[in-house]
């Protein structure tokens, strides 16, 4: 599955060199894997409510091209793992309609619950592994 | 009483104007208000085990002049009121060692309890009265 | 004019307290008021290349209620003043489809040139005048 | 070279689980490499002046347990590689006082002058590559 979303730059998303900060680009890679674990039909306020929380472990990126002020960008989103044990996203962002890379990066999430390891319920699996589809 | 804290401005802190963007001073303010609260022998962590949390309700700030990457701020913040209801500060933000004002501002706490307003209990009371000698 | 702008509620923009940061509401008014000038036609890029900017002189905000993460919010922004000297802004943050207001408040925005406080040019004051109707 | 900065966290850096949002520690490790940076004699200001930019190619993050508000944090910077090229650093996090490592991670930079990969004067290298010491 690839999902898509959009996000127009704003004037906080810059710095002094006209250009978006690059811290910028982790917030929007979350972004993109909350918008695309909605499509699968995953709602995360209510995984919290269970109890399962999901902590990012690492990240990378890879800054190729800035975005500058009210540029419209989009974010797009794959899987490279979705087990009951983490979730491995690859995010490419790109100004829309362009063919150029902008940035792009990758992050690993673990599912805990009470502070610990622990394994993704069916209930939620059985959805999120069709994300690799 | 007065606080003064002291923040150098990172490039994340800046905007593609080539300065500070106007949210991050009402940032700083909540910092001069922790450390005044710190100095006053007010343990926030504290406090939310408690149970006594401290929304914010309302601010407001003048900019006069900016500030730019690297310059060295500082924050000076004073009580205006310190009561059982509420707390409402003031702050001042200057480059170190300079007359000019850069920004200012004002804000005001309440006390909440469970979600509903409560009357700051005398444990704390007693310290934070101390900011308005 | 009335402008109604949509963000989803980010993990970023929340804090410890499960709740949106205040300053966050500050970002978002500047996300009202620059989709508020586009409405009128008026490309921030373009006047930023003009050599005319629009710094911000004083804010004001009343919070009353929290919004939360993944919480749809609308930003309504209307014009109380749109003159050559200044351009200043309300605006009432809701969740999507409910009342009861969360956030509201206000921002003067000044013209300047060169660094120096400008009239702005009859191109694009008699875009934003219309802003008032 | 080993350079140490010291953090305390604030609200605006927590987010709705109660630990430091992910993305803040990419703006730590920048203020570690600007602070290095300044250790050796390097004032970005004059670099930017002199036409020299320092754009961030890539960074990396593993993250092995959360930072809370008011933690104080140091973060441990130290030089990869610093060559006419490029400033590779590497990056840990800690609680001050403990051993335990929260976050840790790397970024490099090239050097540009009007838009284009450039190899960094002298002026500047001499001073920077004693960071490797």
């Amino acid at each position: 599955m690839i999902v898509t979303t959009k996000y127009r730059v704003k004037f906080f998303d810059t710095d002094t060199f006209g250009i978006v900060h690059h811290s910028n680009y982790i917030r929007w890679f979350e972004t993109g894997r909350v918008e695309f674990l909605r499509e699968l039909g995953i709602d995360l306020n209510e995984m919290m409510s269970d109890g399962i929380l999901f902590p990012i472990v690492d990240i990378g990126a890879k800054f190729h091209a800035p975005a500058k002020f009210d540029d419209v960008l989009e974010i797009v989103t794959t899987a490279e793992a979705l087990t009951k044990a983490k979730m491995k996203f690859n995010y490419v962002i790109r100004k829309c309609g362009e063919e150029k890379i902008l940035a792009e990066g990758t992050s690993t999430n673990v599912f805990t619950n009470d502070g610990k390891i622990c394994r993704l319920p069916d209930k939620y699996f059985s959805k999120i592994v069709k994300g690799l589809e």
